[in-house]
């Protein structure tokens, strides 16, 4: 049996969490990986998570050249989150020949390149499957599965702090402050929430996952970003009126050389697979040109499923061989990114009761080449009355410049929202 | 860019399904995977699929001998089906120093340890995505992700005939006969179909997937099969009046030592994500103790998803490593397989209508340890009447015991079904 030497720079939820299973399994690793891994040595700032765990302080590293210098280890896990001192760490670590596995989407997103191409060079493993939704095996199914298959789309919902509040907003019937006052309170979103439902967290993942599966960097400034900060629980009822879920979605497209990714709030049909996914799991939905479609469906963050991404990188890791074929670093100079998109929109517009509105909100929509797939008139106030359409799909251009003119109706008072459909 | 040398044994529907993906994608696969894989001999009965398909008779090849010592191909695709020949031919090209990718699922179930022994004496690989699930990278997964979990439990929808059938007679109401025809016209059941709707195709599965799932040989004679050609329409109408599905389901579990293995069709509520895995789509989910709950979603069968897989272990395959580390090859003298199960059970009895039955069956049911979860009674003729029972967990002997006793009940008429619930 191998013997292994491993250190942990981080020791937070995710750190704590890989440390935990490393520990609690691994006399079953032993037994059905045939390899030992031991952590001999845990970078953080003072020795309170150790303390914290009952781990021997002896184990306690502060100085990040001391580790890189230690020849008995051979990989370390990075969940420290964020991009410096990660970063610095971590080329570091590569450089001085550790092969490297980390959960840090940030980082990744922000600096693929030349991180990806750094561990080739020294011949080192760079390993991410935590970077992205939790447990959810998508990066192996990515690199190492559907080789053979031009991956056409993929769709995720790939936040779990998002997730969380708009399924408790959707079966509460609560507002987007309780719904996100309630993520805090269980520690499903973090005291400054701006990362998660401004989009940032979806966006990194986004990059990772677009990058591997159209071989080709997709940067992190290329991906359009749009939080869930303005979904109103009115928003939600009315999708349900039309048979939907709101859901922030995560998705990448591939037409030739034109790749398009975005992250945004959607309405999602209930009959789609992405619909059901509810609560802190996530999903990804793909489609590839031999495969068809494919969904991966489980748990996205926390300590445990996380720890069981960076559990199996390391066990992959260790038995070799490095990994260095990175399929995503492929920098191609005929890719476009997408700057315009096409979508089904649904929109809510508050407009005056009386007869001969409708049709000129379709007026407006038809002259911009906007067709209307379903309408409903919610009952007015007599003054007023909501209209909830849904269009068929439309570019964004065209919507943008119909809702422009809309806006500017005399017989309308408002549009109220304009969330684009999946 | 590395030049390879390939074989496909049996240009059928999964063989051609392969072949089409390898050389429609041909170019693709050599950008995004710096290998060029070429298609050098087919090994068939006669011409006829190579002529069909318009590719050269210089590729055809009816000698495994001659196949064997070519020194040109490194690996073979084995799409032929059934044991024999094909477990003579792969015995053949292992030995001769080939890598062998196949879909074949009888054959690594009923011939596991001899076969992935045979691949490790020999220094070769033995890829096997394609037998189960599909385009699903459940075989990937279970073996190259997870490594730091104990899976708990795998319940999987892996068989899409059966799928297709009930999912037909759940939509449309029609009868097995009905639904089983109307498969056949489609060409999601042989014209012989057994193997699929008695459960071998997915018992096979099972014994692969729970062999890798608990890191030891789990026999394809250990695992409990029961088909669904008893299943009737008024099953299904009853369980959907239940919220529920009827769905047949391949389980395996493992608890310390003990293994469990089943296929057998079940009631799957509605408000579980495998309820809603319709038509010829399949599904595993598994529970492991670090990662939580999982689920794997996409095509079951099909010439192209299976191709999809088929491709990937080839270019996982040529890209080596060789992959010997067979997770199952480890038969394990302390584990024992289960002879007794438990599970909720559904049962539809025809009863006299007339005050005190239910509370007679109730009592049988309590004598032997059983305990009612949900009843419904169906309106009556007014001679006769339909109690519809869900029970709480219990183990099989016991309702076996106890149906025995109300069979004999004066005032039961029949039991009509009896089915576990997931």
């Amino acid at each position: 049996m191998q013997k292994k030497k491993i250190a942990i720079m981080g020791l937070g939820t995710v750190g704590g969490g890989a440390y935990d299973i490393l520990t609690r399994n691994r006399e079953y690793i032993m037994s059905t990986q045939d390899i030992d891994i031991e952590v001999a040595a845990i970078l953080d700032r003072d020795e309170t998570p150790l303390i914290r765990r009952g781990i021997a302080k002896s184990l306690f590293c502060s100085d990040i050249d001391k580790l890189a210098a230690n020849g008995d280890i051979e990989l370390v896990i990075e969940t420290m989150g964020g991009v410096e001192p990660a970063k610095t760490f971590i080329t570091k670590l590569l450089r001085s020949g550790k092969s490297v596995v980390t959960a840090n989407k940030e980082l990744l997103a922000k600096h693929w390149t030349e991180l990806t191409r750094l561990a080739e060079q020294n011949g080192v493993g760079l390993y991410f499957e935590a970077s992205c939704v939790g447990g959810v095996p998508i990066i192996r199914a990515l690199g190492e599965s559907l080789q053979g298959d031009r991956i056409q789309s993929v769709y995720g919902i790939i936040n779990g702090t998002t997730n969380y509040i708009l399924s408790k907003m959707s079966t509460e019937n609560i507002d987007y402050t309780g719904a996100l006052a309630d993520a805090q309170k269980l520690g499903f979103a973090e005291a400054d929430p701006k990362s998660d439902v401004e989009g940032y967290d979806a966006a990194y993942k986004l990059s990772i996952l677009a990058s591997l599966a159209f071989h080709t960097v997709v940067p992190y400034e290329s991906v359009y970003r749009e939080g869930i900060t303005k979904i109103t629980g009115a928003d939600i009822v009315n999708a349900h009126a039309l048979g939907y879920e709101i859901k922030l979605l995560a998705v990448c497209k591939r037409d030739g050389d034109t790749v398009e990714a975005r992250v945004h709030p959607a309405l999602v049909s209930r009959s789609h697979p992405l619909a059901a996914v509810s609560g802190a799991y996530n999903a990804v939905y793909l489609n590839g040109d031999s495969v068809g479609d494919l969904m991966f469906f489980g748990a996205g963050a926390g300590a445990s499923p996380t720890g069981s991404a960076i559990v199996s990188d390391t066990v992959k890791a260790l038995k070799g061989p490095r990994c260095c074929d990175f399929g995503g670093d492929r920098s191609d100079d005929n890719i476009k990114f997408a700057g315009d998109f096409t979508s089904g929109y649904y929109m809510c517009v508050t407009v005056d009761d009386k007869p001969g509105v409708l049709g000129k909100i379709c007026t407006v929509l038809s002259d911009n080449g906007v067709s209307i797939k379903s309408a409903l008139q919610r009952e007015g106030t007599g003054e007023r009355t909501t209209l909830l359409l849904l269009t068929h799909r439309a570019s964004e251009r065209s919507i943008t410049a119909a809702m422009g003119e809309i806006e500017k109706l005399p017989v309308v008072a408002a549009v109220e929202s304009m969330i684009r459909v999946l």
